[in-house]
């Protein structure tokens, strides 16, 4: 194999070198900060663009580049929590080339992704899975008879899941040989929460590794004494050998663990990352980073440089959105309505930013309740407020509330309680991809008995049926998209009959009914066509009986448009009505295909999609509507 | 208020005299362990009609002495997580003469309920929910500036689920004035798993409560001192005040940590609750119990006992059941595939008895893997084991499979990874009523891209369907009812189609479709109507879509018949498909109604529900075949 060499006069004459980790390990250890360094300017680079995630992925660099130079991917199993601080395994595993395509369609993923590259171990976008993965892979290795490493990257928010938490119970219970990377950034997404964080922010990170025999290198080289020895010891204490507080949870749980150790020397983590990860059973090392690491504007802010817009590099400079989100919308109304009404609480799974809570969170400091990345948690404790006299709000993208499905039903519908989730990013999310789209909810609350769904069109809708929820009693989902909608003045409530469809364009021929953004689309698509009835079918659950019954009998034909999957969704439910009142008008249902759907912008799937204006003017046109060219 | 009289010569005088928590506040401390005795036989007497949870509510039942007698109920919030330990708390809160009524229609819940009683603080059946509902009253108390108790008891079993687990963390973080306890009886339903089971057995039962001045009543006794001096020390220090090994999970998280104390000693138990109840913040007690308490043959064997069949309270003597349960049927199958491919892992969600897999357990220990009440960890866990090679089974409910909606879609549907969904209890369960019945699988699985759905009608084609499963690649969903099925021989493995349906009984003017138990149902009503076609339509995703559509292109009119929400199962999936092609036949469509069913029989819920023989007969007669009066 020829050497690779670096372009004369390149800034990364070590990057240029690198298109596999086999070609990390070419280096010497001494290259690797210098890498490291390169590696960063690299990522800014490609994130100044705006829109992907910056100060993540320059945290975990130096963690990524000492596991690539250690173990052996695609054989060794690498696995990254959430999977978008994953960069520079993106630039390290032959993918740099491609990172301008990032997040756009047809380029590689936000995320790791099973089909992008076999280094990327596991498909994923939605926190907290990567530890019960490692287990099932570390289970699989040794019921096959096999023999590769497996290390799973999770940062301390996700660590606040649910489903993290307790696989990290039945890892220290089965004990299979595996590394658990925490990678400890003290915050995830939003300031980060629980008190497992607390007892972390206790603890000194621990210098292992100056020169000279230190006490915890010492103790590290004691690890690699025989095994049979150190597991023996390990079953008959539930004491770990590092932690100086001689207090550890994930000790008690019964992994081996150590830590803190600094995340940003890379040779100290390569020097100890070599000694760990033979050891038999599990261990957890737990390693402090600082998100947004070597760029200053980053590290001081790293909650905006999460995920910043298009800025400068040399500078940070960047333009502040102006626009008048979805979320801002509702931030808005629930923090005014939260003024009048003491019995409001708003509670969210650690998406303050993303949500519009920032303003309400300092308003309403006393209602307000960030449970971290724990979906579950955030529903049932809206239900327990309900049941003692609150009139709770959830605050939670769609495609995470899909991992709250069970205690919607189970804690909140059953008894009928009354819970508004206020469900944002619903519908085709576009560049996050086929993890984050929320095309399944409309579906999946349908069937749940004594939920109400609705769909405004616009903020002022929003506010109208975030108003009128508070009166109907019982569970009440109102869903909104991705994107942004037009301001409205504050003290806007307007009247809003519940469960009621409202006409936007006459016509009895050929209706179409929508809600929500689809209605957007519909409404777009029929501007020059004035026979075309199209009614703002903004309740999905339940449909007002009264105009669809009207709408149906008088129409040749209908067509349902839906930001959601076409099974079992809007086009289903009015399916079901029509045929349980033998009304046999034929509906064109039009929404997303049973396939998951990868990321490209949100127009472009939803051009594929055959639901925008575009598509729905198609359908017009074959059923016989006098359709002009162009929109 | 005249003071209730035992009866003379009751066996129980005491309890005689309770009818609320204000009667048992009457009673002297030391009269309590002569009171709980008499709970236990009252106990052990109900249950002895088989069916009942007995032997953790044997286990719980001096805890809840205690609880009552030093809260006021209902002004304070007593959660028992699940629920189905609490018939000590029904008997003290004015049920007693309703026990004989417990899981039967009309009668008392098997768990608690917050319609039956408001004593009742949360209406429950699935684990690990008290501590977000504990969260949210204890919360809402404080948003409203109120002054009540919270206490939230929750086994060592439910501890496992992730979302009890987040939940602690949070509490941890927020400190609201509340009392967690642990009921800590060494296993749930099944053995128990997990590190922190591992860690909680390492510690030793304390004796605080000694006469005399014993080190541990004295501690108790300084948590009563000021509390701003309290919780500064608390707040300044990670450690905790009583665990003796100083390593705690729960202090680490944030919260008091008090335990382990004997769970048996109501005085004990009463003398410690009074002062740990007003301090600030959250305190976790830990209380060491055994289930089946006061029972020999249920202490011996508490898996047994958790609900045992009819049996004699004096000797403990029961007719072991003869007959053949669907989930049998699983475990005989799996055991054998498992024999001859070595691909095959079977995870359960802590149900190894309830899921037929204690055979299975034994035969293949290192291909079977019980990850606790942890639903969401027992499917990322089989996606894990997917990515690298292995075929595994999770062998799961289906109302707990609800729980992992999101994993079923993120982390094994994106991917279409190899992992089958034995999917038991599906459809309605009967005696467990509204938050065990299995009614909403066939929708929320039908709308996630990737995933089949197949329904046995017996023994034979369940085995057929895991052997055809294992080559069709993807993620399937196997789903069969509670009950039982005839027992087939070794060795059987019919062949089968994969998305075919077959014609049970030939007929083409009137025709049925039904899978599964509705199938069952479907047969029986045209036993004695030969011109009635029925098709075993075995495939709910993909449809048969050839049969489909030959069926639909000559019937008058087509019946569905489903065990499943009517909204978005199995009849909508055939109504999207009819309309998707233009065919206009109209569709019964027959299945659970749009509410929540409570327990009954099965048997009575199908009846009212319309979908069993003689609601389908109801329709024929309706639709105009000569039905003759009967069955």
């Amino acid at each position: 194999m020829t050497e690779p060499r670096a372009l004369p006069g390149s800034a990364t004459p070590l990057l240029d070198r690198i298109h596999s980790p086999t070609d990390l390990k070419a280096l010497s250890r001494e290259q690797l900060p210098a890498l490291t360094g390169e590696l960063r300017d690299e990522i800014v680079r490609v994130c100044s663009v705006g829109g992907l995630h910056l100060a993540s992925s320059l945290g975990a660099t130096d963690l990524i580049t000492a596991l690539h130079y250690v173990l052996n991917s695609p054989r060794d199993r690498i696995l990254f929590d959430v999977g978008h601080q994953a960069y520079a395994h993106k630039i390290l595993t032959g993918r740099r080339a491609q990172m301008p395509t990032i997040k756009k369609e047809g380029g590689l993923s936000g995320f790791t992704k099973v089909s992008e590259s076999p280094h990327d171990a596991i498909t994923v976008g939605h926190a907290s899975t990567s530890l019960a993965n490692a287990l099932g892979m570390a289970m699989a290795r040794d019921a096959l008879g096999q023999d590769y490493h497996v290390a799973a990257v999770i940062g301390d928010g996700s660590l606040t899941g649910g489903m993290a938490l307790a696989a990290l119970n039945t890892i220290g219970d089965k004990g299979p040989r595996m590394l658990v990377i925490l990678n400890d950034n003290e915050m995830s997404i939003s300031e980060n929460v629980g008190g497992i964080n607390k007892f972390m922010r206790g603890l000194q990170v621990q210098k292992w590794f100056q020169e000279g025999e230190g006490a915890g290198k010492k103790a590290v080289e004691t690890l690699s004494r025989p095994l049979a020895s150190f597991m023996s010891r390990a079953k008959n204490s539930t004491r770990h050998f590092f932690d100086p507080a001689s207090v550890n949870p994930f000790s008690a749980m019964g992994l081996r663990y150590v830590g803190p150790v600094d995340g940003h020397n890379v040779e100290e983590l390569v020097w100890l990352l070599e000694r760990l990860v033979d050891l038999d059973g599990p261990t957890i090392l737990h390693v402090v980073t600082k998100k947004g690491k070597g760029l200053s504007y980053a590290e001081e802010d790293p909650i905006y440089w999460h995920g910043p817009a298009k800025f400068d590099p040399a500078t940070g400079e960047y333009v502040p959105s102006k626009s008048y989100s979805w979320s801002a919308a509702f931030g808005d109304a629930v923090t005014e309505l939260a003024r009048t009404d003491p019995r409001v609480f708003v509670i969210t799974p650690a998406m303050r930013e993303g949500s519009g809570l920032v303003e309400y969170s300092r308003i309403h400091p006393n209602r307000y309740l960030d449970v971290g990345i724990a979906e579950e948690v955030a529903v049932t404790t809206a239900a327990g407020m309900a049941l003692q006299g609150l009139k709770p709000i959830v605050a939670i993208y769609s495609s995470f509330l899909q991992r709250a499905y069970d205690q919607v039903l189970h804690d909140v519908a059953i008894e009928n309680l009354d819970v508004i989730f206020a469900i944002d990013r619903a519908g085709i999310v576009g560049a996050d991809g086929a993890t984050h789209n929320g095309v399944f909810d409309l579906s999946f609350l349908r069937t749940i008995p004594n939920v109400d769904i609705a769909l405004p069109k616009d903020a002022a809708e929003l506010r109208g049926m975030l108003k009128a929820a508070q009166g109907v009693g019982g569970p009440v989902a109102i869903r909104y998209p991705r994107g942004n909608t037009e301001q409205v003045p504050d003290g806007t409530w307007p009247d809003l009959t519940w469960g009621t469809w409202t006409r936007e364009r006459p016509g009895d021929d050929v209706v179409i009914l929508a809600g929500g953004k689809a209605l957007e689309y519909a409404l777009k698509a029929t501007s020059d066509l004035p026979g075309v009835g199209v009614v703002n079918a903004r309740f999905v659950k339940p449909l007002d009986a009264v105009m669809l019954r009207e709408v149906a009998g008088r129409a040749r034909t209908l067509i349902t448009v839906e930001d959601n999957t076409v099974l079992g969704g809007f086009g289903s439910a009015v399916l079901e009505f029509l045929n349980a009142e033998g009304l046999t008008v034929p509906v064109q249902v039009l929404g997303i295909p049973d396939e998951f759907q990868e990321h490209a912008t949100v127009e472009s799937v939803h051009a594929r999609a055959g639901i925008d204006a575009q598509a729905i003017r198609t359908v017009l046109a074959e059923l016989g509507v006098a359709v002009p060219t162009g929109v």
